[in-house]
């Protein structure tokens, strides 16, 4: 963002004045915004103009923007879709710069609608005006009491928490919800069709309020997909989390597909992976996304999730470590230190020192003066990195306790050092009930369910592990820009000119010679050692099998001899146009595992790498790992621990195990070879590619470069 | 459970009168148990029983059970664990059949405790004494007014969900949880350690009292298999759902096992399969088990889950229609007819007719009256089993509307014969808010978020549909009686016999021969024709790979020969003391689909069939479908559908697609011979079953009887 392009936006956010264009008695927007300005404490001026100039709630009106001393700040377009364009020209006519237009009729309502957007998005960036919409809500800007919303809004409490939201009706019911959770919200933006502005630019915005710790997006589109996940890695390293919940991940778009990982990158997946490589949280729901929110907002960066879990419950202690084992989340053992000064501390002879801590009831109702101490002895232990305190007299209207518990938590989290989470056994109103109390003696929010809150703190320790890597890892090389293999040829590559190139970038391959006739493809089988394979190699047949151009176990000389006359014959016959190189001859390899590797170009997000195990994992199970570009050879490394396969690469059903890192470093050459093929890359695949072991071999390339894929 | 037993647990249940043993003014438990009594009502006599005499909580006590008129229906002991024993004795003795155990220091508290427990059930069960507990709270009876709990509770709502936990303190938030979410309870019952009435007792009374419609299951173990399972067929076949939340399901239980599927029925998945095919529904939280009970309380069984959506944001609608694909569950399109009335009826031009329903928000605000019109619309499509009515007005305090959208729907719900939920878009006050205005105008129970909405509905027409089929299924066969095939041999069975049996039976195998001569074996290799297979055949080498028992793709009659002389030697070297039947010899079998179909004894739920793909499909991914026996083909079917390899099946990877009926009917076949087998049985497996296109064959068949596998 340019420096003026920030002032604009501090600008719109927090305007010195504002103008309601379109304000009339009979306009429930103009009713409504004005009265959330002004119920909200808004400091600046707001000024209403009506074409008529007859006052409106009860105020005077202007009958033109042009009327008034100076320009407002910022301008709301309130009246219909088809009067907005005219109103917005006469505004900046007359100096305005920025305009929410809550309006629906645009780009949402068919092809008249999105003509009307384009013609008003154009003018904008013509005249570098700035637009929240059209179709949308406004924003609330809790920290400078901006509350410019078009539907009636409550006093708000202030926190750490901002929303970036494309449904304005959802946004409001999380102004509802998020205060009902106990935690407060910073801004809240809708942006409707992000016909100007878009989420990229208003996570960019947030990224610069101080007062804004956590950021959480309702997403159903990504307009601007390098700019976004640009803005995510950035609010990581800032340490600035981001949790997106995004909908519409149930359809897979359909998406040409050059190589064989092309048409496993679906949108959902590609989206998927570009969040978690830029240290986005996502979540898969609005519950989630909130409490996951709160999590981080009260929290922040977590040393760790070994988690000690302190009860008077043993359901909740069940229902805990059930949760944890199917989160992969460890509830580390105590030290028999721990242990033993649990039991000095006066742990009931029928509880058992151990995590999670069931105190037993009778501790709860006879001793709770007891359980400072135990929480003490808990976080003083070294294998643990955070508390949890569950279900102590909490999440019942009924105990009598509350108030006492509510002021012991307060100290103990003021005096350790650790986090102390404190966890409601279920959702609803005790968590209600408890937020009364917390605000009475400033306890830390509660989080909301076993379920949802183990979730939660399970994504707050990834963000938080993920956050010190991208610290770490080199700033990523821009992906596309040409390489240093730019001057190579474009079009589909003969497997001769893909193995060529790949090994130059130090991707094992399986040896190989080409035959250019019966005679040479003899003699080179005989070379290389039988049995071999054979395979047509030229650039215009990619798909070879299709085309018969592969004859596998070839075991004698005579044999390859009139096998390269059977291959040649029939690609003459099966694509006579093509330009034949000759026949390709490589050993024939068998055993081990294999692997699909292969970069791919997306249209939204550029180069992605996705890796799978070959077969029915890929092909029925659709078990692959995407990244998008540029990755580690830890990122690699990574991406095969996520395969559902990757036992397999761990020695299962008598394989050998395979050298991971040997793996991962031929993977890592790869998307190398792919980025440095330039901007016109569409395609680098080896398909498949052999793991023995430590030895790792792709037996097969493919590269398509430039728009004659 | 015979009638002497249903009396008592009603006379447990629901006393005419109750004694308190053990109380006084120190002893929170007889306070609370007693306050509870008297505030909820409890219309019969409260009797305290204090060893010395002394007034307790401003009433007289008796220092025995025996001073009263006559024995008390029931009685809570509240004495230390030492004392529970001589008190219950003398209780007995004065004629007290019925007791409740709240104390601490039983099973649960290590061997001592064990074995006290141990002498109590013993004494009860020679005595014919019922009690509840030990190490539990007791239990809430609200349809009879009997609050005897040992946590204060206030006043509850009345409803239909009854809860049996064998967590005390999780009952105890339920009761304030559950009228959260605007339901009402029936009974709530804390087992505890189960030393005599177990949560199978408890849910069997509970089929028999009217007042309970929906019954809530919180497990950590089951106790008693084969009743539980009993009780879960029939609660679905009497119409009462059965939602089981069991915690423990991280840890899978390693059990000897004799056949490979014999290692693939865990203990956790034994108890998903067991409740499946019983009809009773699992949960993965103690909300979804709440939500998914609101659900079947208001709605019972559903006609289907085509569900039609009317809201009035498109974020919500996007929510739902990308859940439901998530769930794949449908939401239908709208015939034309509807989409055309919907048109007629007001919709704005910028809305779109379909299914999810955005009606937008210029409806909601401008013309709210037109929605009981689009709601009545959709109703009527015939496709549509049921509206969802999501996010109008509902889910937000600030919204004017509140009240007039209730009275609407409830006029809508009462006039429409399919049904009409309400789903809020978030959890928590919002839904409060509107429990409130539900109580005021007795609409139908709001169900809570998105999220568990509509997994809670999809559940429910789980249920709804599987009642239906255990409605029409036979009575099942019970598993396990001696079959006719009852005089067979006992232990490990040679392949030749397993075989001869499964094919009697109807189980398609492939041919084979058994040679006892090397010049045999070449005949017969002949006869069935190159290549073959060849396996030695005893009774005492049940793995034959491992013993170096098989050779495959022999060729000649000359090299069959030579084989059958090294099986021999080679078994003679491995097992010296196995009798040897021969050698078995099968055509070789290549190309197709394998699949391992095993028939195993689970030590809890008996006869298990478990069905999976061969290889790394059951080996990596434990891809397995599991139920008890007996099964219909019907059921096979659907087992097989619910493998994850499913597709392969289906014609993948230029398989021909499997004749599902066929192979479902040879498994079937598989689980009948089994059966037939009678108690005895350990283990009957067919590894592979090769299946390809309508050719159905095991290549192999294990059994083992009795207990020296």
């Amino acid at each position: 963002m340019t420096t003026e392009q920030s002032t604009r936006l501090a600008a719109m956010f927090n305007p010195a004045s504002v103008a309601l264009i379109g304000a009339s008695d009979r306009s429930a927007w103009s009713r409504t915004i004005l009265h959330n300005l002004v119920n909200g404490g808004y400091a600046g001026d707001v000024h209403l103009v009506s074409r008529r100039g007859e006052p409106a709630h009860g105020r005077p009106t202007v009958t033109s923007v042009g009327e008034l001393p100076s320009p407002p700040d910022l301008a709301y377009l309130l009246m219909r879709s088809e009067a907005v364009f005219p109103a917005l020209q006469e505004a900046a006519r007359a100096g305005v710069r920025n305009f929410v237009i809550p309006g629906a009729g645009f780009g949402e309502a068919g092809p008249p609608g999105t003509a009307l957007e384009h013609e008003v998005a154009s003018y904008c960036r013509a005249h570098g005006l700035t637009v929240l919409g059209p179709n949308n809500l406004g924003f609330v800007n809790l920290a400078d009491s901006v509350y410019g919303y078009a539907l009636e809004v409550g006093d708000l409490p202030r926190g750490g928490i901002s929303i970036i939201s494309q449904s304005g009706a959802l946004a409001w019911k999380l102004m509802g919800y998020v205060p009902s959770r106990g935690a407060g919200l910073d801004h809240v933006i809708t942006v409707g069709n992000e016909a100007v502005l878009d989420a990229a630019d208003c996570l960019e915005h947030l990224l610069s309020v101080p007062s804004t710790t956590v950021i959480c997006l309702y997403l159903h589109a990504i307009r601007n997909p390098g700019k976004f996940a640009r803005m995510c890695r950035r609010a990581a390293v800032e340490g600035k989390p981001v949790v997106v919940f995004k909908v519409g991940s149930g359809a897979q778009s359909a998406r040409a597909a050059v190589a064989h990982t092309g048409g496993l990158v679906g949108n959902d997946r590609a989206i998927e992976a570009v969040l978690r490589h830029n240290g986005a949280i996502r979540t898969a729901s609005v519950e989630e996304m909130i409490t996951t929110a709160i999590v981080l907002e009260g929290y922040g960066e977590l040393p760790g999730t070994r988690a000690a879990v302190l009860s008077g419950a043993g359901s909740a202690c069940e229902m805990l470590s059930d949760r944890a084992d199917r989160l992969g989340m460890t509830l580390p053992e105590l030290t028999a230190e721990t242990r033993d000064k649990l039991v000095t501390a006066g742990l009931p002879a029928f509880a058992t020192a151990q995590n999670p801590l069931d105190v037993t009831a009778a501790v709860t109702i006879d001793h709770p003066d007891f359980l400072d101490d135990f929480a003490r002895i808990m976080l003083e232990d070294p294998g643990v990195d955070l508390l949890i305190i569950q279900g102590l007299g909490l999440g019942n209207p009924f105990d009598p306790r509350r108030r006492e518990n509510a002021q012991s938590l307060r100290d103990l989290q003021s005096s350790s050092a650790k986090p102390v989470l404190v966890f409601a056994d279920l959702t609803g109103d005790a968590v209600e009930d408890w937020q009364a109390l917390r605000a009475e003696f400033g306890t830390p929010p509660v989080v909301e369910s076993i379920d949802r809150g183990l979730l939660a703190l399970h994504r707050s320790g990834w963000w938080s592990r993920t956050r010190k890597q991208l610290l770490t890892e080199p700033d990523p090389a821009p992906a596309g820009s040409p390489g240093t293999a730019g001057q190579l040829g474009t079009g589909g590559w003969s497997e001769w000119s893909a193995r060529d190139y790949l090994a130059g970038q130090g991707v094992p391959m399986v040896p190989a010679r080409l035959a250019r006739s019966s005679a040479e493809a003899a003699v080179a089988a005989g070379q290389l050692g039988f049995p071999v394979v054979m395979k047509i190699c030229s650039p215009d047949i990619l798909h070879k099998s299709d085309a018969g151009g592969v004859v596998l176990d070839v075991r004698t000389a005579a044999e390859a001899g009139s096998v390269f006359d059977e291959l040649t014959t029939r690609a003459g016959v099966a694509e006579p146009a093509a330009a034949v190189e000759g026949v390709l001859i490589s050993p024939l390899r068998s055993g081990g595992v294999e692997l699909i590797a292969g970069v791919t170009r997306d249209p939204d997000w550029g180069l992605m790498l996705a890796i799978g195990l070959g077969g029915v994992w890929v092909e029925v199970l659709e078990d692959v790992a995407l990244r998008q570009l540029p990755v580690t050879p830890q990122q690699v490394e990574s991406m095969l621990g996520e395969l559902r396969g990757a036992p397999l690469l761990r020695g299962a059903r008598g394989i050998p195990p395979a050298d991971i890192p040997v793996l991962a470093r031929a993977i890592h050459r790869l998307t190398i070879a792919a980025l440095d093929l330039g901007e016109a890359v569409q395609a680098v695949e080896v398909n498949p590619l052999l793991v023995r072991g430590t030895q790792v071999e792709a037996l097969d390339a493919l590269i398509v470069r430039g728009d004659s894929a």
